[in-house]
């Protein structure tokens, strides 16, 4: 890692496979991850949301980069989450993850407490000051109901508290805005986007990289979306998210489920179904997708040579 | 502790002092605890989002419910808060809740991760079959951005999953079809509200007890309300929490503060000016209230004679 | 009318029955508002939400009130709601209400573009000016998606801009400190609560009136609770709304149905079975209730003796 | 007009001049209308909510639309927004737009009442049914907090009820969905971005065009980078998009404003510094930007060569 973290690249945030019993499935985690990493992809990134830090006890989210750390072995830089509710608790993950030799850490914004922009800067102030990580800014509203404004990360760049962002945020306007500010800026921030169904859009902007959830299940075309966008090849960019976004559509044919059962459970279901996985077990509380939404994953896949 | 967990009466959410260490401040703690038992306060609440549950790491927690327990002496039953994200995560603050003696344990719908009725129904089924103690479940939209209605903690209450409701969700339409159908299935759940404004108006609609925060600041009045409930005296019951809401002005006389540093700030600062905490200090990442803040404060306590 | 309407009571927002044509049904609409008036209301409320204020033409709009005024016939005072966009679209419906014979008017923050708290105190000066009618602020932000909070209602009750608050926000922490503050400036303000299910905690914190969608269907309750609440039969206020509220499950045992067709399509089903309307006809978009949802509220109406 | 509206290229929203008394400043109107035009623009959108459609009454509508139609003179195809809470209402105005001339209309969800995709859908047949215009779904959740889903919006264009859609929802990933659905369908619909400032990454992902509220302000670049698109040359349309988001920031520099007052009132103040329209007067209730916000806004202009 050089001094300064310029991730740049496709960064999958890993899937957690479980054995039944809700620890980690390594045999499975193996396949998974040497896949990814055969196919080119530029980095890792171990407890983001799909890959169940909100549902992993300490001893859990332990096991999970310890085992991806091991299993990577150095081939690609490795950003771990460390998100929990407030600074203190942030900061104990973050030793964590440092001992477990993270290269980065990704880190939210403060969640369940109410508050507003001073505390999310503070917030990331204090983390910076106390580990020796770099900081990926994690943007994603969604989960944890704060937006972190373009004009506060790049102040937060600027002043080297954070080395990037990593925007689930939906709000393609405000990454926008980010882009050109970081271009302005000297480029302080790597920009990341976790929108895997319009990266193309993202790299037009000139983003710097993505975290494709997908990339878990499809790896190779989000890597020759990458070489494209580099060689200038635009056509072929679109053409790739295109297809990538066949596939997507293991997140919509489902029924009667909502949120991380239909995403992270598309994802589970869909890597079970191709064998890469053993087992489709879903987190506690969340159920595995059955019957009627598993045939229906399978079709898409079929539909798309992928089974 | 009877078999049914039949909590009733007034049940603070206890403020923890902070020393400018972070660590807890035991001699403030002493005090103020002291001061709401000496009221009459029927319970207290150790870890609820006022007692920073959200900021303080495992350490921090442990201390503070050690502490507390330590001081409340068994004069009144003890809810602590095991608040985090996910079902796995919530086990472990509950199997130290009970290590360390609490009566009952009081759990949010899951957050961070997207769910829906189905995982918050599962999540405390879950955590009941663990885990040996009452469970208050506590309905905190603005926090976790989910709602527990009233027809599902009803079933939860039924089925002897959960023991009671700790309401904080605003949504006084909600509350009152929940205490008819909990009389109508034969009062399986005690029913608190957590909105100290409008304790009147849950009283008479049946309410089994309150926990207002701002019985840290002024207990007696809540407890004289409550005895005046117990004797049909509905005109006092009013007048009190006009009283009351006369000193709930230090939350909006405050300006350029948002979230937790208006609102537990105005606890800490009040408590501070009364001479009943020693530091007004706030967890990280959220500052103290300063200056014009605090005058507005103090002017608030000399109006209502508590300064 | 007086100088000052100072509007008490009971004044429900009378629904429209409609002919299979979308125009009024003139004889339904008699027999409707004959029998809230029998029963005692203290006025009446036209061309509110329920009223289908959202859904009528100009035209329709003016049938309503005519034939509404026509029909009451000076019995009770009538509230005209004036429901619009933004200001100049609301001053022409004001202008008509004020040539059909409105004694107050109903007139909601502006909506659909956005705005702030200057642009709202501005609508309710502007409309004042120019208006020679008593304004009741109508704060229903599931509608609107603005909140009018209690510190500029009361400026504008003490500057005599409005003559009160119609309350539909579900935000009962701000209606109870408004009714406190409205005590303290002399009570300018007339202030209703326009959520049927918890009027009695209305009443208790001190509210003038209600505005209860259900009192068309079940007038009587409503008003035995007015006069309770005058008695200061508080037992009697909280038995009469435990009653009202078993009726009100005409709300939420149908299936399917969302917002305004499970709402007031529950009044329309309801009145059609009592045989007080003749068609369950509902505006355009929105579909009548049939088959089975049409069964289960006759069984609410059936288990509460009302059929 | 053909038989399918099938429109393309750059639709301004055309900002609405106004009088210090209200009404329409023509000779502004002329100058603004006649720039766009000679510009290259391929459209004009009259009554958007950049064209005040919320704001102005009846008669304030018509002119607006009259004085349009008659300074257009038939160079373009002409878009009248029909924007109004519910069906009937909006037929009204549909009835208006056609005898005014309209080439088509622009309808959103309906609002204000609460309902669900089964209201959203039959709104629009039933429009579709009775007005004889293609009508353009307006989806803009953060004015109607409804949202038209990417299958709801294939469905009616499938059905002939819609002629294209006119996206200001802020939902990349529902758009991207929506123009590869509207290609596998046989391209129904014209599907038009409204978000000015990443009009680049719609048209990567194959919008038919674009409906940008600062076209007002300048619309040559605009037009260029349509032109750019059509020449498969994403370099200049990228390049083109970073200059105009320059521009974009007279929405981001001022302060104490919200909403309307601070997009609208940055487009009117600028178009005034400009020399384009006479005057910067906004609709009521909503004020002109001044001081502070005006100097802002022009050193914008300044920094961007246009003034």
């Amino acid at each position: 890692m050089s001094e300064k973290f310029a991730l740049r690249g496709v960064v999958p945030p890993v899937v957690t496979p479980d054995l039944p019993d809700h620890t980690v499935d390594v045999a499975s985690y193996e396949r998974l991850i040497n896949r990814m990493l055969d196919a080119g992809v530029h980095g890792l990134f171990f407890l983001g949301s799909t890959g169940e830090v909100a549902f992993a006890n300490d001893a859990h989210r332990d096991q999970i980069v310890r085992e991806g750390i091991r299993i990577a072995a150095g081939r690609v830089p490795i950003l771990v989450g460390c998100i929990d509710t407030e600074t203190d608790r942030v900061i104990e993950h973050a030793k964590r993850a440092q001992e477990l030799g993270a290269d980065g850490i990704v880190v939210t914004a403060p969640f369940y407490a109410l508050g507003g922009l001073t505390e999310i800067e503070e917030h990331f102030r204090i983390i910076h000051d106390e580990i020796d990580l770099p900081i990926f800014a994690y943007d994603i509203p969604v989960c944890v109901h704060a937006k972190i404004p373009w004009k506060l990360a790049i102040k937060l760049g600027q002043d080297g508290v954070i080395a990037g962002v990593k925007d689930s945020s939906g709000d393609d306007v405000n990454f926008r805005y980010l882009v050109q500010a970081n271009n302005k800026a000297g480029h302080p921030l790597s920009l990341l986007t976790g929108h895997e169904i319009v990266v193309d859009g993202a790299y037009l902007s000139g983003a710097d990289g993505s975290v494709p959830g997908l990339a878990n299940v499809i790896p190779e075309p989000y890597v020759q979306q990458w070489d494209a966008f580099q060689a200038g090849d635009w056509a072929r960019v679109k053409e790739l998210q295109d297809q990538i976004n066949e596939v997507s559509h293991i997140f919509d044919v489902t029924s009667g489920v909502v949120g991380y059962a239909g995403g992270v459970g598309a994802f589970k279901t869909a890597l079970n179904l191709m064998g890469i996985i053993d087992h489709d077990t879903m987190p506690r509380p969340v159920r595995s997708l059955e019957g009627a939404n598993r045939e229906a994953i399978a079709q898409v896949l079929k539909d798309n040579g992928l089974l």
